[in-house]
């Protein structure tokens, strides 16, 4: 199969590319693109449906070879180190990218849920929602749910932290008011990281006694909305010594779910 | 004392302090910039060498009331919302600006350093090194060595991922090659989290019982430098579980500090 060329930045579809960096544009196509060899070769391996690979054949050629060896019906498109420049959203401007089809929204179904699920009520920065997503997978929360406001999970700064976590994590995006009595009428007991007069210290608190749990974490200058405090059936808090006032919300999303692995 | 307004984006000072958003206009004018009320407030409670705070008088004048209640000899100097805009290096667009002093360089006492201490080698994301020292700040961790290659501490992102916990933490500024032999020799164990062969499983890891320790956390994409794994005690890895391949630097750095929290 004979593949093609891109050699303009001004070329129709490297213009229509660029629309997938915004959350519209990814919507409109129902695509999103991966960027970096280590991402698309990860959207390989977890058998995403991959609609092209744009490359710089100079630079990117053992990739290539390795991308094939993996599966020979992957579509390719060369494109010249001008076009991928223009492309790359990252500082070290990247050489490979691979358009991908949106996943469709899965259906969540509470009866059949990890014991253990993470709950992300209006997490805004891109890199927080990826390193929350990357922490999840490496502790085993397998069920994420993100509630409404929460940034997008096929943002580019998003993709590039998450290191395609999100092939292994299985994300739901509902409304919290929904969400969190539907898990606790499925005897779910529900925590979150907020720090109040009611709250407890994690490293005193026996989570794992409850059976199954839900963590949620809040947004990053607001915490947990109202709505959802008043629904939780406990507030935990990370004992610290310094004169810091809080942590990070991906540090202590990692921190409790260390501290609670699932049993699972 | 009647205070200065600027009202062009054009007006000299407001271009000098533009400057300041790189490591060669900072270290030339020996200043940095600090955005935003939460910032400015952190710096003057820690007694920050403020040489002036720029504001939007119609929306900052809750905290200039109580900045001024803080210390009455705090510069002021007014600018318009257009001028804030244009110094702003954030979406929401802060309307409060502190021009502080660049602390000089602290001379590290190895004879008086804390029995556990964080070094970092070559982390060069700015909100990672600003999470870490927010992390350590919160975690008890009082030192913390930055290897050459490491990302400025007074990078914009930097201050706004570490919220002010730079005030509270010593940070060094050495070369690794020198420093961990100097710790070697004051009896410091040398920890790094980088997984090989040899690694332990942080959990079943007694560092504690060394008495003084250092963490080493290395860079985003290549880890511990092979001159550092060289001349460490013992490598660390944090026990995963899903597909992720490694914990976000930050991540894996929360987590030690908080398996290993400082004895005094």
């Amino acid at each position: 199969m004979v593949e093609k060329i891109i050699t303009s930045v001004q070329n129709a579809r490297i213009k229509e590319l660029k629309k997938l960096f915004t959350r519209k544009g990814r919507k409109k196509a129902g695509q999103y693109i991966l960027e970096g060899p280590h991402l698309v070769d990860m959207a390989i391996q977890a058998k995403a449906d991959i609609d092209m690979i744009y490359y710089v054949p100079e630079s990117s050629h053992a990739h290539i070879e390795k991308f094939k060896s993996m599966d020979d019906n992957l579509p390719f498109t060369q494109v010249t180190p001008e076009v991928a420049k223009s492309l790359s959203q990252t500082e070290q401007h990247q050489d490979i990218f691979a358009v991908a089809t949106l996943p469709e929204a899965k259906t969540i179904d509470f009866d059949h849920l990890n014991d253990a699920v993470l709950i992300l009520d209006q997490v805004q920065d891109p890199g927080n929602l990826g390193t929350i997503i990357r922490t999840a997978d490496a502790f085993g929360y397998r069920d994420v749910i993100l509630g409404k406001g929460t940034v997008d999970l096929f943002n580019d700064k998003v993709l590039r932290s998450m290191q395609g976590s999100h092939f292994a994590v299985n994300t739901y995006e509902l409304d919290l008011d929904e969400a969190i009595p539907a898990l606790k009428a499925h005897d779910y007991f529900i925590a979150t990281t907020e720090l109040n007069d009611q709250a407890h210290a994690s490293n005193a608190f026996d989570l794992q006694s409850k059976g199954k749990w839900a963590i949620v974490l809040g947004n990053e200058g607001n915490g947990v909305s109202q709505l959802v405090q008043d629904m939780t059936d406990v507030s935990l808090y990370i004992p610290m010594v310094g004169s810091a006032e809080s942590l990070n919300v991906a540090i202590a999303g990692a921190i409790v779910m260390y501290q609670f692995p699932p049993k699972s």
